[in-house]
């Protein structure tokens, strides 16, 4: 972690990091709640809402988009990566080398740690390699930091965040993105324990406005640094309004429902 | 996947990948139903057709012929593949160097993945230097995107050649060859799944004139920007007419039938 | 081992070597007992104690902190470590290159060696290429010397402890901290295997003032140079206090009741 | 395969290779027929002989004997190869770099690969690099096809054999050594397959000279350009006899008797 | 092999290498007979010795001591080793760079090989580095030939050594070290497979004066150049008197009784 290295995919110190690399990691599948969301160009229109500080995307949607949205949004290029028709122990392909990364023009790369996967040795040296690299272009390390495999037997853990949030600080992460452990006081910890590295809460499957901000409302209140969103905001119907509310949440630290109602929702019932 | 990387292999934006690898990926056993297709000085002039728009051919074959063709074909250099003597988990071994795909005067180069293989990962990340090496020699990218091995249980379904087709825009190919995956709607889902990059068709084995040029017909209908053939015109009597009707369907984008009449074929039945 | 290379982390040819890379190798677990030493800045203020002569941590700790710390700090930076949710024969990545350790100012570098593991050969050969790029740098070289896994049945029994620490020596550390072995005559007999590589006795889990001060004193006489010491000085309420009698144990060779006197401890009885 | 690439060691564009790669591939049981085998020299000496257009050799033994020979024999340096003490799957280590066998002045390498091992894949690539490495070095590339281990029911059948000589043509050999399939009509049509790439008989273990050399008047009949020897020449009693009757065979493509006859030779009955 | 690539560490073409790697290979249970012997300062001051060719110690070792001998001792640095703490198929871990032993003033390197291991390929790999690599640096090369592991029942037999001999010299060393097999004709043989790679005689576990001094003197009338001796030399009592004794023996060609009078021991009893 080295101070203001991440630094153009922050506001204010925190982050809001919209990912899109769900075509790889989970497939097709995903898109079919909404089935638009499958086109990157929507969500690299999304990116350029004032409350997202980073895009995480792979390789190849970064080659193909980010030329045309270099100036309005921040690329946090998501070096490795894995399709779920992989059967095998939790480990990702180092999919783009950070020189290449550097090239496309990304501001951070992002990196999964699987701790405690059978490939947990293998994977912690190619991020050594990832994070040296990305220092040499100045750009910040995000840490996808999770547990995860033969050594695990649940993944979202009060101890097991924690752990997860302190391997970010360990191995030289700026950013370390965790699961929600479940309530305020173990994401508390779990920022505790990654001290200054900054840690954001994974946005996960999604749930309706309300409860999702609250969410999120709970874990900035608990010291994390913001949020990293996929399907919470492109699988709805109307994905700017929830960014406008999580701009309140996030980075002016309004309530849940306060954000919400500013942002133009219904505080009282999910928006869906 | 970068705009105008595969220029040298397309024609209006559109493919027609004659492929000869059979020799390393199959053996001998394909040469069978027409001795004379064994020699690739066939297949090159072939490939000289106009409505090719490049010849895929492994390394060796390319050091002994392309010299003599280079002014008249598209060289797609495949720089993986393995015999069918292998009876391990689906891999490739990478055969050719980039560098050395570039010194024989490629235009493109060809790669296999099997996503699902519990090689996968390996597999991702030769691709991942291969597709670099290329950018830096400003050659085109064509993944061969076959899941297949252990993750698998159906490799043709439509879910998962959509997946197949996902993975050729997140990982950075210009190109992505797959399966048909058993009707038009399907291929359609499976193009709007690789967004920029282009779908072609595979081949697959011999049918006869008419329902192999009607497939073609409805993959491009289907937003396919091309095919990727082998066996259905080498192993033919009359490829150079299949080439002709192949020309018509998919640059002319005309009916089978009528491209398959122009070209002198009979519509009714099959040629042979 | 090369005479004086191990000279800026030590002290009249001794050291005190504070250890912190729990966070890392147990997880917050080893917090618990005392919830501000999970604060990496207590312990970087504890090891600017003169009898500190330097401080083992992984290179993000070091990234974060130790440009705060330079000019009173000499820095150990332990560049390989796995966390405890690993479940395989014991093993470590190396997170750390020795030229990033060099950029960070680092004095010497740390490495765990798992003799008998089934990963000892690999560690060996990862353990050559850091030794001999620390001696490019000029960094000095403490080899973990921690015999574990397949080949062991008791690893800190006198036969593996003298082995470990004669690996140390063959190898090429300048310094190898093993377990106590349980009594004077083993250490003597393990420093004895050393040779010239200095032995420095590892500190284990928490124990009272008087009996790990005189465990410490039982090794310095039986030719021990020193201690690593992590939870049983972080772990205390008064760690200054037991820094001070440490002092006198190492340097001064102080009896320890003596030592801890001096330094305001109880001799009679356990300090917390 | 380059056309002229293997120039250096053909003669009117056919070979004749005497193999000594004996010591190390099946050991000193070789050599007990005839014990002054085993001294390197006299093989050296028979490649003098003018039918010899090259001596196929490990490094140690090119190192030690061609700087005397360098004048009056071609050298094809085998540069992997593995002892039968090896119990794995078939496998073959690579015992010299293309360039050190540059610089004991090597004409050509020579590599085997297992096709259908379960390490063809690993050999494959290994192949790669080396045939790439030769054109560096202009030098010509020999392959020993040699399909063996988990994929393989029957080494020399003839589909296997003609499997084994297109492998050759396919991944860029100049020369493909494979056994013989048992019959001209199988051996025209593994030439068919290698195409511009030269196949070449191996000679296998010993036989009287009469039938040998009708095998190899076979091979030459079918379309193969020479024979890769050893056991059938220099365990014999009078190698130089048969090496006289070999150049009638492959050079002037004399019946085997006459050239037998020619040669000094019993052609009624086996010359042993 | 290369001729007079091995003088630094002959004399007349012989050779007498003390070896010192006992503290790594076996462990300290190799100086419980004789307490001072694991001082490698002792080893240092024998190889002084008109008779010791060369001294074989692993890097640590070399580092800290050579520096003070290096007028008087030519250094065979053992670039290869392993605790027997493994537990795992026969291997050896590559513990210091050719280029790193040269630094050190080397003047040859040693590599154990494990014929028949199933890590022969990656070790014979590892040699032909490691030899290539010594040419570079004008060293000379010892293989400590040991065929052991899943592919061997018997690794003394005279066939299993006289393999070993020609492993040496087929893969380039110059030196080949090899068990006793069992008789003079045994070994002869294994001489005359090695060629022109000089065939040294392993001391193993320490016998008494005559009778070693009886299998070195038969070795060498077998042709054995020489004699590779750790524990049959350090373990004695008056070791200066047995290198006397080896002196004749070695280079003088006495008879063993002879050498053994001459040295001042009693030729009729053993000497301990």
């Amino acid at each position: 972690m080295i101070h203001d290295a991440d630094d153009a995919i922050t506001r204010d110190g925190k982050l809001l990091i919209l990912a899109y690399d769900h075509g790889l990691e989970h497939g097709p599948v995903d898109f079919e709640p909404n089935p638009e969301t499958a086109d990157p160009e929507r969500v690299f229109e999304l990116a350029t809402h004032d409350a997202v500080t980073a895009l995480a995307v792979q390789k190849g949607v970064a080659e193909a988009y980010y030329p045309y949205y270099e100036s309005d949004v921040s690329l946090l290029l998501k070096i490795n990566g894995t399709s779920n028709l992989w059967m095998g122990e939790p480990d990702s392909a180092v999919n783009c080398s950070v020189e290449y990364a550097a090239d496309l023009g990304a501001d951070a790369i992002g990196f999964t740690l699987y701790g405690g996967s059978n490939h947990e040795i293998e994977m912690a040296e190619e991020f050594r390699d990832a994070q040296e690299d990305a220092r040499e272009h100045d750009m910040g390390v995000v840490m996808w930091s999770y547990p995860r495999g033969q050594g695990l037997k649940n993944d979202t853990s009060p101890d097991t965040i924690a752990y997860a949030a302190r391997q970010g600080l360990e191995l030289g992460a700026d950013v370390a993105k965790v699961k929600y452990p479940g309530s305020a006081a173990a994401m508390a910890e779990a920022v505790r324990m990654a001290g200054p590295t900054k840690v954001v809460m994974s946005g996960g499957s999604k749930t309706d406005d309300r409860s999702f901000l609250e969410t999120v409302e709970s874990a900035i209140d608990a010291g994390a640094k913001g949020l990293a969103v996929g399907r919470n905001v492109f699988q709805r119907e109307n994905p700017v309004q929830l960014l406008d509310a999580l701009e309140g949440v996030i980075f002016e630290e309004l309530p849940a429902a306060e954000a919400l109602e500013q942002a133009g929702g219904d505080p009282e019932t999910a928006a869906e």
